[in-house]
Formats: C-alpha cells, structure tokens, sequence
C-alpha cells in the first residue's frame, strides 16, 4: 500500500483555500492534515463551506504542527504568505503558495507592482506552477508559485503564439465570476451590486498584468500588453479574449489551429476547440478549453481561453502541482 | 403655483432610504430638502447610487435642520426609529416611518417580538400606513408607520377573505429578493452565497408575523398563522404564496374572484390577475399584483400576492401615504 | 477483473437522458452502450452538451442493439415511455425508467392524471424507485420506475413523520430551477423570463401530487395534500418547504429530529442537518438534505428537503437505482 | 391644447417592438394609433409583456390603417424592414426603422454584409439616427435609421476621439445581456444555457462592424476594427470595452477628458464619468455613460460606453429620433 502523504492549508475559510482543502481531501494519496484559519479557528469548515462536506475543525496557524506533514498549500495575500512560505520550507514542508509572492522572477517588478518583499531571497527557489510550461520544473521544486488565475487562462492561450515569436501587440479583456473577488463581503460583491451589472475594474493597471508579460517573453514575445479585467454575474468561471497583434499577419487559421495543435498535444488538461468556449463548459474542471480564430480584415489572431477561477485558476492547479512534486500522476484527484 | 412641500429622507444611503429619496426627488410637488447618514455624511447621493442620479450630498443627521420640513421619511432600524420620530413630530415634522416601531398597536406585542420600545407614547398616534385598508385615517395622520415588505403583500393578498370573515387556517410562504436583506455586506448577501441557491431564513419566528396577524384580525379574521420567507438570487421582488382554510370550504373560485373585484375596485395600484402573477410583473412599480385560485381537492384558497420590495413594499408606499398625508393626488409622482 | 455491464440512455438528448449518460459514462462497472435520441441522431453527445465530455454519438432509437444490453434508462415523456418500456423488458434489458409512467400503482389515478395508459399490465412488474424507502424490492426488480424530482425531495422530507402516522394536514410549496422544465425552448425557458422572477405554476393541479400522496398513504399518512411549485431564476436545484399540520401538535422540536435520526440512521445519501438547507449545498450530488423544525405557535412541523433536481431528482438516483439492481454497492460511481 | 400624434408599432410583439409600444403609449404628444403582429394579431401586447401595461391589441399588419398615422416606428428584421419602409413612407408617414437596412450609406457595404438591398433607392433618403451626431438632420428627415445597439454605444464612445482624428487601430470587446438576442426562444436563449455562463458569438463577424467604421470614418477616424460581442448572464444592459492605439500616444487622460468635456457640453443623455461604468447605472434609461481611461504603459485609450440595449441601444433611442422629427423636446417621454 503506498504511503500516504500529510497536506496542510494554510487560510482554508477563503475560496481558495477552502476548495484546496476539499480536493487535498477527496485525494486518493494525501491527507488534508491539518486546515487554518485565524478567524476562523475552531470551526469545522463544513460550517463555512456545507456544500464541501469537509468535517475537519480548522485550526489557529499557530498550532500548526509542521512535523508530519510532505506539504503545505499556502492561501494567503500577497506579503503575507512569503514569511510563512519561509518558515514551511525551513521545516522540509513542500509548498504551493497561491499568493503572487513568488510568481515574478525580477525583485524590482515585484517592488513596483506590489512593494516590499517579505522574503527575496527565496526567488530564486520558485518554480512558476504552470504544468503545461514548467512540468519537469516543478517536479523537482520545493516551492511552487501558483500562478494567478488571469496568468493562467491568459498563459495557457497564447502560449503557442509566444513561443513562434508571433506577439508582437497585445490586448486582453478578461470576464471573471465574483468568486475571483474572494469571501470578503463589500459593497462591490453585495448580490445587488453585481447582479444585472456588468462592469471593468482595476483600470489600467491591474496587477496579473507582469505576471503575463514575463511568461509571454520567456516563451519568446516580449510585449507590453493592455489587460483589463471585467466582474461579471456569475459566482464560477474566467473567459479571456484575447486580440493579439500578429508577427505575420498573412498566417491562416488553419495556421494558427496547427500550431495550437502541436503545442498542446498530449496536454491532458487543454481542451482545443473550434466551438466558441464558455466558462460553463469548463465549471468546476481543471481544464483550460481554447480556441484561435482569425480576424482576416485586420489580420489580428482571436484567442479565448476559459478556465473555471477557482479551479484551474487556483485550486486544482495546486493539486496539479503537488501531484507533480510528489512523482504522482498528474490528473490524480482530479477526475471528474 | 402650487407650494411645494419639503420633505427630509432620514438614514438615505441604505436602499429603502435612498430610493425613497429618489422618488420625493422626481416628484411634482415634494422638494428633497435633506438626506441624512451618519455614516456617509459628506458623500452625495449619486455616487453610492448612480442610477437614481440624485446629486445632493449627505448630510450628518445631528445637521438636519427641521425648521424647513413639511415631513420626514424615517429609513431607520426599529427601535433607533422611535426617539427620531418623537423629534420629529415635536418640531411639527409629519413623519412617514419605514421602521417596524408603530406598526404593532399592542405593546406588549411589539414588547413579546421586538424587545423594549423606546416611545411608546406615539403608538396610538400612528396610523398603519396601507393606503388599500386605511386611507382615510392616512390622511389625516401626522405619523403614518409603513407596513413591512412581507406584510403589504400578505394584507393587501387576503384583505378580502379576511373582511369575509373567511380565514380559518394560514400558511404564508414568502420568497425575496435579496435587497429585501438591506445593504449591509455579510456573508449571507454575498452574490456567491446567493447565487444558484434559495433557501429559507428566519424559521419559525419571523417578526413580521404579529404585523400580519395583526390586521387580518383587524379585518375579520383572527388567525395564528406560519409565515415562512425565503432569499431568492434576485435583486428586487417578492412573491407570497399563501395557502388559506376557508370557514366555507365550498366557495367557488368564481365566488373568491368576485369577492376581489368588488373589494379592490378602483384601487389604482392593485392588479388583479387570473394569470400567475411574478414579481418581474411589478418591478419598480407600485403596483400589488394578487392572484386568486381554489384548490378543490382540499378547499384552500391559494392567493398570490407579488410586489417589489423596495416599492410598494417600502418606499413608493411612503411617497403614496406622503400624498395621502398632504391631500395630494394619491398617484403622484409613482407614475411608470 | 468484474464483468463490464452494458446500459443504454434511451432519450439522451434532454436533460435528465445527458446526465443520465455522462453518469453512466464515468462508471466503474457499467459501460455507456447506446445513447438515442430521434432528434439528434448523428450528433455526438458532447456537442449538445461540452461539460460531460462523452464522445459517444447519438442514433436513432429504431437501430439500438438491445442484444448486448444488460439495462437501459428511459428518458422519455410519459405515456411515449410505456411501450418502449415494454419492449426493453421483453428482450431481457432491466429498465429504470424517468417518466412517470409506472410510478402510480393505481391505474385509475394515473388515467385521472395523465390520461390512458399504454401498457397497464406492467403496473404491477414497477418498484417505485427511491432507494430509502424501497430498497429492497429495487433489488430484485427489473423495471423500476424512477420518482419525480419533487416527490423525491418531497416524500424523503416526510417519510419518518407520515410512517409515525402523524401528517393530518400537508402544504407543501416547491421551488425549483429551470433545468426541471427541460431543455425545449420556449418563452417560459427563455433567460429575459426567468431572470429576475419568480412564479408558480400548474396551480392548483401538478402531476406530481398523486405521487406524493401514494407514497404517504403508503407509509402511514393518508393525507390529500396543497402542492405549488415555483418556478426560480437558477439552473439546478429544488428546494421544497413542508407545512405539516402534526396529529400531536405538542411534539416537540427534539422529539421530531430524533425520529428523523432514527428513521435515517445508516442511509448514505441523506444528511440530516439543523441548519436550513439551501440548494447549493446539494448541487451536482446525490444528497437530499433534510431539516425538521417546529413551530409552536400554531403546533405545524416545518420541514425543508433540497435536492439537485437532476441528481437525486433524477438521474443520480436512476445510477443509484441501477446499482441496486446489479447488486453493487448504492454509492458506486456517485462520490463527488 | 397641442395636437396628438398617431404613431404606429410593426412589429410589436418583439422586445424592440413591445417597449417602443410601451414609450409611446406613456409619451405625452404621441398616441400609439397601432400595433402589429403578425403572429400575435388578436392579443393584447399586455399579455405577452404585463409589465408595460399596454392594453391595446396587436393586430395584423395587412390590417393596419396608415390614413392617420403621423409616423411609424418599424421593428421587422432587416431585409424585411425596407419593404414596409418604402410602403409608409409612399403612404406619407414618417418613419424610425429599427432594422438595419438603412444604416449603411454604400449599397456595396450593405450587401456584402447583409446580401440584396430590397429598396437601394431609399438610402439616399435615410439620417443615421445618432441625434448625438446627426440632431439637425434627423430633426428634417422623413426616415431614420435607428443604430443598432452596439453601434449606438461604440460611436457615442469614441465620436471625440474619431473627430480628432486620434484613432488609428481599434479593438471593441462588447458584453451584452440576453434581451439583445431577442425573444426567439432557442437553445442559445434558454436560461440554462445563459446562466452561469459567458461566451463570445459571430467571431470574427458581426455585421455591426462596418456600420461603426462608417460613422468613425465620417467622423474623421478611418479605421479596421476588431469587433467581438459575447453573451452575458443579465437581461439588459451593453458594455463597451474600446481599446484605442492613438495617433499621438502621449495625449495625457486629462487631455483625453477635456476632449470628451467639450464635446458632450449640453448633451442631454450623455454621462461622462470617472468612474468605472456598469450598465445598471443605465438600466432603463436613455442615458450612455462614456468613460475615457488611459493606459500609460501601451499609448491606449480605454473607453467603457454603458447603455440599457432595449432602451438607448433601440426604442428610447426611436423616441429620442421621433421627438426630433417633430419639432418636439428631444427629452419629452424619456424622463425617468
């Protein structure tokens, strides 16, 4: 019988981590062994989550025992998350830290985008946890950078087109459910607020946007792009749209689908499709469904990428990942 | 030139307040004099709530000068109500107040359901602010107390089977839209929360049971009613279904329909409807849609009843027993 | 290595026949033989429906192999359901069938609500098929009619109370999203009608109340009942709410989860729970999830039952039934 | 006392058609003489659409009387459209097509977008009704081509920008709610199909293209754009998103502002705003709220335009255009 293998979620009462819980907890090779949450200390998180039927009681982060477990999934904000992503790999814990903390490799990006640095010396260790781009990466890495959920869907579509050198301008406008705005209640995720609403946020200068640009130039098209995200009314699910500037404006749709069709062969998770993706063909999924069209009168390639947010935009990429740097099989747990 | 009347919406950056300050904004003869919130003093209206484009700014309620007023809408929790409303009436203000404190003429009831009440002198001063049941007395008011949401469309639903003397038995199950819950962000308005779900709250003790029971005893018919309500993923609306035991199990849904239409003739806001009433039917109207129907396999009459919330349910009926109070037409100002 | 057993989706193109197959599909023990459907003959499944990713493709009805089949699923309209029923059981092919067909074990009562029966003589070969009530007999069956979604939410959310004989009086007001009306387009699907509404519908008469009141008479409860279903803005889900008048009105709150405890006590697939459930809770599961309250100012039992509608409503518990069946375990194929 | 004016609706019985009706019937100058329907003839329009509470019969369009019309609004598809078009106007009746068969000023445009002009020899004829651009020329014309809806937005969003001649590369991502699809029910519309879900439709094709390039060209901006519109989960309501590449991309955003600023000075239903704009801010309205935003990092201009799609996107729009055909106040029957 195999051994199997203790997982901790640090910050599990958030989206995020309350669904990382849930997979690590359905997973046929690790234990959810311990789940924390400050706030939420004491109370068992099918409480906050019924719908998770996860019983386990979450706990302080401060009793957290780090002596048994193989890994940690880290849901924690930006700045927060580094110091504890330090202190896990400190204790041999392998982790996925959900947060943007370690997703950009230039200290100096991270400082302008985010501001200071927690733990910079730690950079260097992070592997970018994109499995399709850096699978053997992380299958020897100890800390795995989740990529954000825009980077994800964004990545994953125009990753073909990157790496031919075929980017050469930019334009992404981006859909996403309110679970992508997070547990927090405010004004702006009031049910009255979003509901029959449509609306762009974080103008001009949102902060998926270098995490994008450093993905796209380390597959070959350095480009300074336009991203602007959209909050729409549905709790589940990303569409990207992205325009994008050709290279070789003459290069056919057959062209651009055999490229696509190349790249992606084999990938488990990448769905090419002909048909116009929606997000609700990929809920609750780890897929990332993609489809190129070209736009013969301005010579620009459409891509669509869609991705459920919490899922391949977040949580079941983590079990990906962690499935990946423990020598599993990559779809495990995963399994519709 | 006829005068106009100024009139104060007091506690206006919540959504029965600020629509209510809406609606005295666009009416023909009431000027917007002041809004008042605590917490939003120093903010104009339009920007918590661009679309009703009310551009005057809130004002800290301690600034209020009454000096000016012709009448005030109270949009305050109960019991914080009360003592406003005894200035108010002190200064000579007529008061419409949305809050649940004059609604209940015994005290002990509202002592049995609300807790200890703050100004129990002005109970019999207050009139129960149905126009459909109590016009006349309306009129000649200086403190009209607004029925509840649930209540104006439960009342307005069985008035006439009440009048008849005809209730023996009452299950009132109530279904909301989600500004119902009012503007404050908790988990429970979370658009996540709401969205692709329905369940019901406030089981089995929903406070506006005794308002209920209250007036159809008043009408004819005392009764101990279940009224059970339920959040719905929309934003404004309400529909009661209530299902009745009849003294005269008998009567036809002929005879209940003609009891309807003679009760409600000329009643400018009430429709009566053969068809299924919803409450997209009604949105943003003043309009109470009430729908009759017999079961004959039990006898139970089934009365729909269908208003939005936040109008007839709240401030449109304000604005209707403001034009009541000044002998204004009735209709004024509530026009689609 | 178990043997494989072949099973059939007759009618795979509607809603309830998809599920149905993509269930199947993901099966350990049962292989996805045929999928028909008139309409969509040629089609391949996951066009019609991309989220199941079943590849099959769908014939016409008329060239299914009944031959290799150890079972079937028919997803067809009533009365279109009983012929082709027959013929299934004729060739050896075990049936659980969706429509409501054999559910009724009165003839009478069917052709009073439905109309003339096709095929009466296999009234007495169908086990009503809701797995907590009938186990047993499912298992040795080999036409087993699938209940109604609402009776399924429905009868599970009373069976210990009617079993105890205490139901004298029974309101039951339904709710349920659109996907319970089927996938044909019409106004009452479109999304600009549903969208921001709520209403009921079939008042007073809905096909699914003799289904509720023979299985309450059947365990214990004769009872004529009030049963209203709503019709809500969200896709799966149904939420019922019982209003049960007790033939001891003084049973207490603890008294009644105790019965539901004990009446439950073992069953997979139903979770007992005191908070109220919201359909969410159980979307894209098996579960129904129950909860008894009391209300003591009128002595009725207020009970919630929600189910997924497609799930348990429908085609979940057709697996389950299916399982039963083939003497497997209830839960195979199921978990989430 | 002013004279009234008899307006007719064909095509009453589609969303377009149903709120023109609703407008007119509500505007204080004009009498709704007539609706049509061919398929509707004989019900009254309020029991397709209660809500407007218009009581008036649909009749057959062979039926309609153009003897005391003063104009018609005309609300068919395109090629269908022109016929009737050229009919009215014979008979003497002014006329607002909602189609787009006047909206193209080259007959080569128009059929290699659409096909075979039924009635070329009207275009000269047709103001393209945009009162924003075209207010003298609609207020002496006998026949307005209404905008479509995505056109309405984009144009009023970058009219500025293209009169400067600033633009010189385009992409518009548009979002839309359900009612622009129209109330043809298909599996396109259903509510499940909606729900939950985003996705584009007419890539790389939509025929409002060349009718935006037109107006930008006139304008003083030639330019190939991107166009995509995708499906949103909400009923009405219509998002631009416009990514402008700049003929000089160090213009500042306030310059951009004061550019806006000049030219909507005094124009009654245009919202310049600062804030991110979401079209609930203009649900029901006449009103398009612009937002100028600049991305400094690419040169872009990001300009948002919000309208409700069924009101300025179409029939208030209509008003709009018939109050200037008049002589009338552009504002009398759109106030809110």
């Amino acid at each position: 019988v195999a051994e199997r293998l203790g997982v901790a979620v640090l910050g599990a009462s958030g989206y995020a981590g309350a669904l990382s819980a849930a997979l690590i907890d359905r997973h046929p090779r690790f234990d959810l062994a311990a789940i924390t949450s400050r706030s939420g200390a004491g109370t068992s998180l099918d409480r906050l989550y019924p719908h998770y039927r996860v019983g386990l009681e979450l706990i302080d982060p401060d009793e957290l025992d780090t002596g048994e477990l193989a890994a940690a999934i880290v849901a924690y904000p930006h700045m927060a998350a580094a110091p504890v992503v330090a202190q896990l790999l400190e204790a041999g814990v392998k982790v996925v830290d959900l947060s943007a903390d370690f997703r950009l490799r230039d200290l100096g990006t991270y400082e302008e985008w985010y501001g200071h640095h927690p733990a910079p010396e730690l950079i260097g260790d992070a592997v970018y946890g994109l499995p399709e781009l850096y699978r053997a990466a992380i299958a020897g890495a100890r800390l795995v950078a989740n990529p954000g959920c825009y980077p994800t869907a964004t990545i994953l579509a125009l990753a073909p087109l990157a790496r031919a050198g075929l980017i050469t301008d930019l334009v992404v406008d981006a859909k996403s459910g309110v679970s992508g705005a997070g547990r927090s209640a405010s004004d702006a995720t009031h049910f009255v607020s979003v509901d029959e609403n449509v609306k762009a946020y974080k103008v001009p200068r949102h902060r998926h946007t270098p995490e994008i640009e450093q993905e796209l130039a380390a597959a070959g098209s350095p480009v300074t792009m336009t991203f602007t995200p959209h909050l729409l009314p549905l709790d589940q699910g990303e569409l990207v749209s992205c325009y994008v500037g050709l290279r070789d404006p003459d290069t056919s749709e057959a062209e651009l689908r055999a490229l696509y069709a190349e790249a992606y062969s084999g990938e488990p998770w990448i769905e090419l499709t002909e048909r116009l993706p929606g997000v609700r063909d990929v809920r609750e999924t780890n897929y990332c469904a993609i489809s190129v069209h070209k736009d013969p009168r301005t010579g620009r390639a459409i891509v669509f990428g869609a991705i459920d947010n919490l899922w391949k935009g977040t949580a079941s990429q983590a079990i990906q990942n962690l499935n990946l740097m423990f020598g599993l099989d990559e779809d495990l747990g995963l399994a519709p």
